[in-house]
């Protein structure tokens, strides 16, 4: 296939590197951008170009910000006492997104992974040892992990290793899912739902 | 959910604007995106800037190209009597890759659809007739438009208005697909196939 334009074909090839985009999606993709108004084509590409030049991580939590401090950590309505930590900036929105949640995060940018050689010091755990012990005065430290095998090792890791420096260590609940029937759910989920049972 | 990055909330809602990219999906690329190289994300949206900066439409065959003429219409080994007719420039794409057409093609940008306001001088006929009549020497039309109710009208129409310039007006023959089974094809396309029968 002879295409008749360099710069669609980069602008395809480009597209076909996103996840979950293929050859045939990044031509529709294209196609449709052509005919979009220069202001929505530049603006996309602008956009896109602005998350490399003024993305910053959160000098506290680590999150992705426009600036020194996230809006969170900045605010004085948080409640310092507290972190939640998580893997990645997006499972703060998740849990944000709950408004459950008052405290601060703290961003690991990853798990420990000995299949993949990520160890304790390629993920975030200094800075929050260093967060413990700081002047942010932290009392309770919840685990907000993904429940698959890393996510769960990284997690028993963190509660042996924070424990002893005095703060409380918590994980949250997992169990059965909002919304769905019991018929449905894996032996996994509905073992550990039971074994989390808490009184009425 | 409050985003603590308006960078990144822009780029997410800029994303979501692509078809078929929800908000989630949009969420996913743009926090893939955080991760890649400079090189990759500036890449990808220099790439798309270009899209409106470089593109142009071949004064031919205004198909998509970078350059006055597309490498199609200015290849000397295409047989100049012949011109295709698609409605957009994927079609080309779709029939170079076939390999089987070694004519020149014709843009029209669109078909005629009463339906959405969009009349004969709404698409390239003009220019189609221009060329007809002018130095390529055009002695056969092949019509390859979609086989819909917009399509066929238009062919119909084309037919009519091309075969009094003493030009052979053909179409690309619409039947059944190979590599299917009879059983599962649509009335419409075996009537089709019925009716466009030919010898051995």
């Amino acid at each position: 296939m002879q295409l008749t334009s360099e710069t669609l074909e980069r602008a395809i090839e480009h597209l076909a590197k996103l996840p979950g985009v293929g050859r045939k999606s990044a031509q529709r993709l294209a196609m449709h951008l052509l005919k979009q108004s220069d202001e929505q084509v530049l603006g996309l590409a602008s956009a896109l170009a602005d998350l490399k030049k003024n993305i910053r991580y959160c000098t506290v939590c680590f999150t992705v910000t426009d600036h020194d401090l996230c809006p969170i950590c900045a605010s004085a309505k948080r409640n310092t006492g507290t972190v939640c930590v998580v893997e990645e900036p997006k499972d703060v929105y998740a849990i944000e997104k709950t408004g459950e949640f008052h405290g601060r995060y703290h961003v690991l940018g990853g798990v420990m992974s000995p299949l993949e050689n990520i160890g304790p010091n390629d993920v975030r755990i200094t800075e929050l040892i260093g967060r413990i012990s700081g002047s942010e005065g932290v009392k309770e430290v919840i685990l907000a992990l993904n429940p698959d095998a890393e996510g769960e090792a990284t997690s028993y890791y963190l509660n042996r290793l924070l424990t002893p420096l005095g703060v409380a260590v918590t994980r949250i609940a997992y169990g059965v899912p909002m919304g769905t029937e019991l018929e449905y759910i894996d032996e996994a989920t509905l073992g550990r739902a039971l074994a989390g049972r808490r009184g009425f």
